[in-house]
């Protein structure tokens, strides 16, 4: 698994062959499954900016491959920073892409500029982030009680990382233990990534859910129908206030309110060390069609007034307050842990040669 | 205005004229303006189930008009008895479409079961609540201070009720009035009113507006973007608990968190006496295919796995805890004069004769 040989990556939502890597077009599910090319920088940072490509963990890989396909094929160096810089700024949000794109891309100047290089960086990236996911699965399911009704929000699973999943990925393996009854799916609104994606994964799998909309987590929050809400992060700042999908924070009152524990799970590699407090985040503001009707892609419709002004973030950030507890890789954090400043303390944790500083 | 000449009534959702009576498809907005005839029992009762016409109060009238163009044009009593135990039972979480039919078929029974008599009560009870919007408005609007931010879900101006509504009769004249800046919409999924009718007639009123998603109003509330919350009722129970929409909930909680003012706004006609708590409330549960896609209608599309389990409640209970003063045309009722039980204290508020029991 090893050298040259073994430069291939397979996940539900991508493989990656050297020169060749193609996505699970992710707009298009779940009605159909459809696979579009990946291989340049320039696609990719469509398919990231359409949203075909998505979820934290996921986008930082996919990135990674696409610069080590695009470098396989004798891309000029200009032309590789040029895309690795294309890629950098395509979701504002999200460190996992900007923190992937600087690790290949600073192995490949390390490296003498060699594109094997860099493709083996991508892909230790991408087992890594692998691996993490088994590794928060194991830890994750640990902390679960018996039979409980866990409620998610968004996408966290295998369209949304290299392996499992973070939340998604904990909820499997709990329900593989037995210690997940069933799973209560957030639609999640505007981009239904809850409806089309974690639907999907879930029916695949045969774990049971219920879909509702986002307005109705409360309700269940408070009639005592959720024993837990898992979610994923797409940015964790060191104080443990965590940015993630828009809705997040709604879920994340509604169980603080009902006493419900409420946990992010997310790879280490979602810490931002650079970012004190979740005040620091900058959160992507999307474009109003994604509100005035649905669903995204080619069955699109609007159903409000064709002008009407629409406010759009695509995240909201959760302060560390309403945290039961934080779940990485690297440990629980319970939100003591948080507020006392454990994200910070110490040395980072162990990294591969040529890993993210 | 009064006798025989004067049987008719019209709103922006509805008119009556004696024997004909249709209503503005709310299905077919805002894309769409389409007039549909309600004109009996039957047809009045689709509309209600199909949601063409819709708001607690409107639903209200627009039974009693139907019944009233069904006696009119001659209806055998039996047929009309059976008519209104059709349209008392077409939605079981609105008080006033019970109270009203029993209002107007009272009135028949005990005037010789004479049509005009049910006709005169039908308009009685139209004008009644057209007031109680005006009189909630001005009342309301003298709460406000100046240039607020007001949040409201769902769809409670002259859509829902035959007057100028509710919480967007007092968001109406409040802005009249230069107490109003602007106004958060709730798309309010699963059938959008806010998205579809609310945003469409505060486009029609100039009224400055943003639609967001149910997720992001928790964002927005945190943020201290908003300034008050004003949602509408479908039951209140004599503690002060209230039924409304389904996402309400959420919206309380998150207000409640961020210490902005909330407060329910209804005609004293919602209020059930015979409902001691919201425990009491029964919730509608409606089909699943409303939350496996959208919009409602005839451009509705599934955007989730086609055998996806769904939960869908219409409506959601708050408790009385979290609001701040109920707003009724009988006065403003704080959450300490309501957890007082003032609803259910003194005499009923005095009624014209022929009156609700």
């Amino acid at each position: 698994m090893t050298g040259m040989a073994s430069l291939a990556f397979s996940s539900l939502a991508l493989r990656w062959e050297g020169v060749s890597l193609v996505l699970l077009d992710q707009m298009a599910l779940p009605h159909r499954e459809v696979w579009v090319d990946g291989a340049t920088p320039a696609a990719m940072a469509d398919h990231i900016r359409a949203l075909r490509v998505r979820g934290a963990p996921l986008i930082g890989v996919a990135a990674g491959f696409s610069l080590a396909s695009f470098a396989l094929k004798g891309a000029r160096p200009e032309d590789l920073e040029d895309g690795a810089r294309l890629l950098r700024g395509c979701r504002p949000t999200a460190v996992n892409l900007m923190g992937a794109v600087d690790r290949v891309m600073g192995t490949w100047l390390r490296m003498g500029k060699e594109a094997t290089a860099l493709a083996a960086e991508a892909m230790l990236l991408a087992r890594e982030e692998e691996d993490c996911c088994s590794a928060m699965a194991e830890r994750g399911a640990s902390l679960l009680g018996s039979g409980e009704r866990v409620l998610t929000h968004c996408n966290t699973g295998s369209l949304a990382t290299p392996g499992i999943g973070t939340a998604l990925g904990v909820i499997r393996r709990g329900w593989e233990l037995g210690k997940v009854e069933q799973v209560w799916v957030d639609e999640t609104r505007p981009l239904l990534q809850g409806a089309r994606l974690t639907a999907w994964e879930l029916s695949r799998l045969g774990i049971p859910y219920r879909l509702i909309t986002d307005g109705m987590a409360a309700s269940l929050l408070v009639r005592g129908e959720v024993d837990r809400v898992l979610v994923g992060a797409d940015r964790i700042a060191l104080n443990g206030d965590f940015a993630n999908k828009i809705g997040t924070l709604s879920v994340a009152i509604s169980a603080f309110h009902a006493g419900v524990p409420f946990h992010p799970v997310a790879p280490d590699s979602t810490v931002d060390r650079g970012c004190p407090t979740g005040r620091n985040i900058e959160i992507e503001i999307r474009e109003g069609d994604e509100v005035r009707g649905g669903p995204p892609g080619a069955q699109w419709r609007s159903w409000a007034p064709g002008e009407a002004p629409v406010w759009n973030p695509a995240f909201d950030v959760t302060p560390v307050g309403l945290l039961t507890s934080l779940l990485t890789d690297q440990g629980v954090f319970s939100r003591e842990a948080l507020m006392g400043g454990v994200l910070g303390q110490g040395q980072d944790p162990p990294r591969a040669p040529g890993g993210r500083k």
